[in-house]
């Protein structure tokens, strides 16, 4: 590596937290995996042996590690804004997962921070590097369908989650949909003024006694004027499926999902294909590798991020309204949550 | 022909009586064209005589022909109930384009002769008859999707109606979306209790002038327990564009758009196929003869129609039930209605 | 029907008479059925019947009727080479299904015949009026694939005849491929000047025992420098596959099959869609009606048909030249047949 | 790493070297980059210091190191069967990039010194590795398509190399069609017997005044009775092609091109897609790492490699009988090779 190389610290050595860890230590060649931090301190070593990385029990050594210029916060949610916090008052750089909180006087306090000590900070909205949904996004930007009227959102996953996890999720508007409300964001350039939820409890009856939904539909009011609708379900028992449209005045800009192959098996009983991809380790392993070589390059040539504070905090306000919309059944303007 | 052919009289010779006509003249061989009618006596002469038929002015003359055992009614929508009514006097069993009327009074009072007359009757819902939705009712109703969770409609016009035609029209619920209401109940195999509508004049200010919408999404919610979301553009540029699927706990069925041909033209610039076939006229061939075809069966061997008077009455009911929802900005219960 | 309708009489109430029959009643308004004709009587009658048509045993009757301008000869192909001249000698305009024959001899007297009389003829190759290969020709016809460099012919049927027709039928390159060399012709608008065959028996040793093949890859060479390579198999047990590419220095045109519907079954299991439509009278049904359409319009306009007299030779040629391939182990120059 | 990591070095530098050597350092683990060799000191320096690795100007060093398990042979073609030997001789496992050499006495020299030092040996035919490809073999090997009578491989480059490369390239099929015979053997799991070639220069005329094709269509026999074709270009402007297929007497295999995404622009004009992924290093990226990692898997659980050295040298001996048939225009047998 060369000397210039970003030197990063990885807090949390769960799941996402060894996405993150391997593409910083082999896929971004200028970054530099400096040290992993888990209260675990088996999950730590382990990772930080992986990839020749130092293994701390304590995230305070790596905020304390002067040679260290970023972080990537990958820890539970409800440590983010905290780490976050931190993170900026020792002047680091900080790359944090989603959401940032699931209140938003802790978001705010949080990007206050963060403003205060001027450092970086990009919020893990992985969807947006995807080069499906990147595509999308620059059709509709450079005008090649004209002014937007409809946006489409499916998005369901191909198996709830446990029941524990959905108890500390925030709900499926705060844990599922907040990717959704990210990418409408993102693919229309146009905040979400209005929402309205229909949804129920289709698929397990347990996710209802948690105080959850399972399945939904959501309806957006832009305020450029369009309108939207997002699809969600927690169990689509084909895969993971990912697609978004956007209807204009002079076109149509869609996109489907990914697939392991492209084969087709023509029988005398009918045609195969395969099944889309089955979750979103498998679907966006690409896009987190591009979000996390974004945010390098952000730090490196000290310009914007591509997913800021201010991106983070509005999904978590729509998922607000959203919840409240459903509980009262009746469309909710964004600015009555904030 | 046989002689247990059935002879039908059409009324009206305008753009759907001129179809008609033709598929009984040509495509169904158990059928005979015996006589067209039309307050514009030249559109019904040239039409009886392009397929060798009595050109009629007075529709009257084929309700007083007692050798027609069926009549078409392909007339104005505001004449349909009470053709409805004296065709059943006449003991005419009826085919009649929808919607029936865009009052209720007039709808029950049509039904009730039918019934009191005991003569069949089936309403012009021709998507019902096309081979991609009959193949997603087929899968849903043998339970090769499980129990339904999610239906999505997608009903795009390539280009609005004149503004004249959209001021009589009955609004787009009653014009437009209708056929989508009936897709729904059909499809899903249970009624719609609930809707709850967004929309909004983005294509043509002109419509909003005329009082009513171009742009819309519909969120519905099905006595089965399942929601579902339709959304209703009058201009989609590359063409009609008519999609559905239905997601359920054991998969998904979906269809997508019928093409004029399969061809891809790969460029240096990209690939390129063609668009969707332009409108209803192209793309509904088949299910104009079809759903036609089944009606002279029901005729001829005495056995329900596929599309009931009932089913003619419940998408006019949900349409209201969206008008009033938009215009109130909630969700209306269909039982509000009727 | 107008005074200018094309009067036609039809010799041949098999398979594919009764489809050119019914086509003309019924499809083409600028075309009248007067007559058809058959040795067999009842389908004469039969057939007749149906479309209001006069019935006779023996074809003379239509060519001695002179208000026929034009016949379209249906029967077995053994006598087509004898009725095109007769046809001929009593003035009337000729569409002959495929093959003219199977011998240069009598096929070049068919066309002297032809020639002599002045009358217009039309050979059977209906997918040349097909919307996919249409569209992939008008691609190549204007340049937008630049210099043709090689063509790909898919050519399968879903399962092979009965013997009995095997038999009787020319063989694979005279009764199958010869559509196959049609296309090459039609799509790339330069002869074929040398062929080269593999082949082999692998769906039915009985196939073999009457002396030919059942599986065949053939090379082309074109004389515009191109070549070319088509694979028929008398079993695709997915239905009948028909598809075609050209590449070009500046892209490629391809078409895949059609498709009853449009329908994706998404499951646990797989993806599953709908196999290719069965066989040509399902595949073909437009391109039959459309060159029927065509052929009734350059008679009725005075203008040259769309596959001449010259177009129903050479696929004969290029055959012979095809099988002599086989039985030779060589490439064939279509200059060593005539 | 573990201490069972298997020690590689890298031979050559170049472009394939560069690729072999970044994902043994970062996407196998359990394997460990430990040296880069190329008589460029530059490339072989700048590679080392890219992963960590010991730079070497002279391959023997590789071969010197005791601690080094495996060689992947990178170099100039002209080069593989001599380090071949002297890697075998000092008992290091190989991986060699296709083709083992050009003439058959020098790979038979090279597969006996690896068989009687008793190290493994895999040849760098990477498309075996590539999921779409793995997918048809798997169908093919399990018999879901009965027994195979048809095999069509679409196999072309998006622009042509530069006539230097040409030059010494071995000509069109050692160099690109290799390829194709290789998965020829692969998808069908039977030898080639015979091979017949039409072929021409259409694209560059440079590439004929260098004695080799641009185009070719090469027609294969099997040992089990099945045919194939594969048509080659060294220029498809739209991308690169690589599509197969199988058909057999219970079904078809197939699979196309993969996308850099899924997109789908609808407009007035038409419908417009992403073009293929570019070329080989965008296309198989995956299969590189998949071939290294089954490599490395079978050296360390010691057992047979994927691709062997008879598995080397049978597609050579194919593309020389190729180059035979086109010359001498007729079928060659590959016994008339070796």
């Amino acid at each position: 590596m060369t000397t210039s190389s970003v030197r990063v610290g990885v807090i949390g050595a769960g799941r996402i937290g060894k996405i993150h860890a391997g593409n910083i230590a082999t896929r971004i060649p200028s970054a530099t995996l400096v040290a992993v931090a888990d209260v675990n301190a088996t999950a730590s070593e382990e990772l930080g042996a992986k990839w020749n990385a130092k293994a701390l029990a304590d995230y305070q050594a790596i905020l304390d590690d002067k040679t260290i210029q970023a972080v990537a916060i990958c820890s539970s949610t409800d440590t983010h804004a905290k780490i976050v916090q931190e993170a900026a008052a020792a002047g680091k750089h900080i790359f944090c997962e989603k959401p940032i909180d699931h209140t938003l006087e802790k978001i705010d306090a949080a990007l206050a921070a963060v403003n205060k000590a001027g450092v970086k900070l990009q919020i893990g909205f992985n969807r947006r590097f995807d080069s499906n949904f990147r595509k999308v996004r620059e059709l509709v930007a450079n005008g090649k369908i004209g002014k937007p009227h409809i946006l489409r959102i499916t998005s369901r996953d191909p198996a709830p989650p446990p029941i524990e996890y959905i108890k500390v999720s925030g709900g499926i508007f705060l844990d599922m949909t907040i990717h959704d409300f990210d990418m409408a964001r993102y693919l229309m350039g146009s905040e979400v003024t209005q929402v309205f939820v229909a949804g129920g409890v289709m698929i397990d009856p347990k996710i209802g006694e948690a105080g959850d939904l399972d399945t939904a539909i959501t309806t957006l009011w832009f305020a450029n004027g369009a309108i939207g609708t997002i699809d969600n379900s927690r169990q689509a028992v084909y895969g993971y499926d990912q697609r978004v449209e956007v209807l204009g005045s002079e076109g149509m800009a869609a996109v489907s999902n990914n697939l392991p192959d492209t084969h087709v098996h023509s029988t005398r009983d009918g045609v195969y294909s395969s099944k889309p991809l089955y979750f979103f380790l498998e679907r966006y392993t690409e896009s987190f590798v591009n979000e996390m070589s974004e945010f390098i390059e952000s730090v490196g040539n000290n310009t914007a991020t591509a997913v800021t504070g201010a991106d983070g905090r509005a999904p978590v306000v729509i998922g607000m309204a959203a919840l409240k919309s459903f509980k009262e059944n009746r469309p909710v303007k964004i600015s009555e949550i904030a």
